[in-house]
């Protein structure tokens, strides 16, 4: 099957069927901080959330009503509804049944600090101004965001080759707390494609692994982290090849923006660990090595310090032998089973490939035959100000 | 049995039959940085390495050579003859066999950069410089500091109710990339105890557990970390209560002034978990709160963000239930089985206790009985600082 993916200009937005919109209820200081996403049809829904043990509140709303088709998910910045217990439960449902709208079978989803009860009342307020038929994807992708500084969206128009055509399109937030088993990170993929249910949560699951679950900010996970993903049906068309390749490229890529808006982050940095003896330990290298604080912080020092790498990977419990490893900066190897490359000339070499925005760091363990790939960040002082800050 | 801890002046100088020192071979700019602990008679030693897979030269050279019995220690720090295959070990052989002293099984323990030979002339022209006969605890405490701020010494004379008394005396560095499995951490104790070497090995790996393995700076763990346990038997005397208390003091002591020393740390912080289903379990919901950078970051900023803590506990995946959790600040509640206690007042009142040096924070499970104790500190703009600039 030949496809081609065509960007859309206004993401979810763009989408056939699907509305949204953000506004300003009182949460932040300014800008829209609660949202909306309407389909003017019932959507088949399929979630993914946190492995946290204390799953907040519109998590729990979610299971408890058994939610597979809806039309209308609430959202809101500043304040996760977490370790709240049943009072925020219940505090979903006021809210949501207060609002007089078409809503079938309607869900929140909520990010910001913890253990904070909801202020009802704004929300409520100023979600019933909500223009249904609004299309603003912009603001909602504002909406959601609390230490992110840039919105993040990402969408296509997929071409078959029979000239027919679907759709699909997400919007999500990351910044802090993101880590490899999914994170303070919320997720909405819409689509008119005509995708049967069981291939929803069936794609939904396997993407997450090589997007959502393979970067990492500072290896905390919220209580809160969902990827949801609606399906309306409209465009009457299903290819499974093309759908699971273009939901492939629209995870992956909001899971790379938003290690790249990771809190204070400066540099992307792809951990490819190739020659692992099974897929589980390439993983557990790869994430070992996007959470080592001594590694994060070289990368912020753009500091080609080989040894820390080693070292994590020599703590991360993988098979490995100091005989078989090769590490290298993009193409600049600096150490080489057992032998040290690391001169001054390819010290030079391997910072500069630093000093460079994005860049992969590859560690060959040679062991094996198994690759995975994790992205993560650098760790600055910009990370320590926000977070020491975070409540004030 | 009774017995009394009285503190030694001079660590492991003042226990019969050791002597030590450290001079300045040009490793670091200025000070000392190789140094030696020295027994006038064959010791008996027992020791705990890393678990990190990359062990560093000199841990391999200890066990190639099978030691159990010695009279001689050389360290030093700068470099950690880490990832240096078996050319590092024979740097260590050749190195040994330069020096004219009467040592028998010597062996070498090193810590620094990763990844770079030793430079033998300089450690050789220094070492033979060594006075064995030499009692300078501190020089030697000094000349196996990296990024640490103050040297670590603790000491104790022994006196049983009989009237006879033995001595046991510790030195550690620690500083950076300090974990809860044995970390960037060296640690040389002394002993003139009679003690059977069957006991030295069970009594130094079950204290272990509660001190070095019992601490977090970064939850990195290097290549080097050692524990050495070395015991002339000249007192003749052995009393395996009194020997037991003394040396877990010692290795607690060291470990907490290896914690209050983190890079940039202000606070030492005691994570209490109580309640929990089993030892592991404890221990795992602990180390997991000496981790997170989330909570790290917030000690730093003394902000009593309590839901950061559920969320790290929620995130460790051990048992756990959010109705039967509590939160604790010292003796100030914040959250108590589901119900947040958290109102302006409680909240000056946590504050208040983060504000202090040191400090306890607990969480009760509440779905069983095991307890385990971790201690952490903060992370803040001088662990960037360190880390992000250390090789420069």
């Amino acid at each position: 099957m030949h496809f081609q993916l065509l960007p859309l200009a206004n993401s979810i937005a763009d989408v056939d069927g699907f509305f949204c919109d953000g506004v300003h209820a009182g949460l932040k200081k300014d800008g829209p901080d609660i949202g909306f996403i309407y389909s003017d049809t019932l959507c088949d829904i399929s979630a993914i959330f946190t492995s946290n043990r204390f799953q907040a509140a519109p998590i729990k709303h979610f299971q408890k009503h058994a939610i597979t088709q809806t039309n209308f998910i609430l959202t809101n910045s500043k304040n996760a509804n977490a370790m709240t217990g049943k009072a925020g439960i219940e505090d979903i449902e006021e809210i949501l049944s207060s609002l007089d709208f078409p809503m079938q079978n309607p869900l929140m989803s909520s990010t910001g600090v913890i253990g904070v009860r909801l202020t009802k009342e704004k929300i409520i307020d100023a979600a019933k101004k909500f223009h249904l038929q609004a299309k603003n994807a912009d603001n909602f992708a504002h909406s959601i965001m609390t230490t992110d500084t840039f919105p993040k969206s990402v969408g296509f128009e997929v071409h078959l080759e029979d000239g027919k055509s679907f759709r699909i399109a997400g919007v999500a937030k990351g910044a802090g707390m993101i880590d490899p088993a999914l994170a303070t990170m919320l997720c909405f993929i819409v689509t008119d494609a005509a995708i049967p249910k069981e291939d929803m949560d069936k794609l939904l699951r396997k993407n997450a692994e090589t997007s959502f679950n393979a970067i990492s900010v500072d290896g905390d996970r919220s209580t809160n982290d969902s990827v949801f993903l609606l399906a309306n049906g409209k465009s009457e068309i299903y290819e499974k090849e093309s759908f699971d390749f273009a939901l492939q490229q629209i995870m992956h890529r909001l899971a790379l923006l938003i290690v790249k808006d990771g809190e204070g982050a400066k540099k992307l940095v792809a951990f490819k660990i190739t020659g692992a003896k099974s897929k589980e330990e390439a993983k557990k290298a790869a994430k070992a090595l996007t959470n080592s604080l001594l590694v994060k912080t070289a990368l912020f020092g753009e500091d080609p310090n080989w040894g820390r790498i080693a070292s994590t990977i020599g703590a991360s419990g993988v098979t490995c032998d100091e005989e078989k490893l090769r590490i290298a900066f993009e193409d600049v190897l600096v150490y080489d089973r057992g032998e040290i490359l690391f001169n001054k000339e390819q010290e030079e070499k391997a910072h500069k490939v630093m000093q460079k925005e994005e860049f992969a760091i590859t560690c060959d363990l040679g062991v094996g035959e198994e690759n995975f790939t994790a992205y993560g960040c650098d760790l600055g002082y910009e990370y320590v100000k926000i977070n020491a800050e975070y409540r004030t």
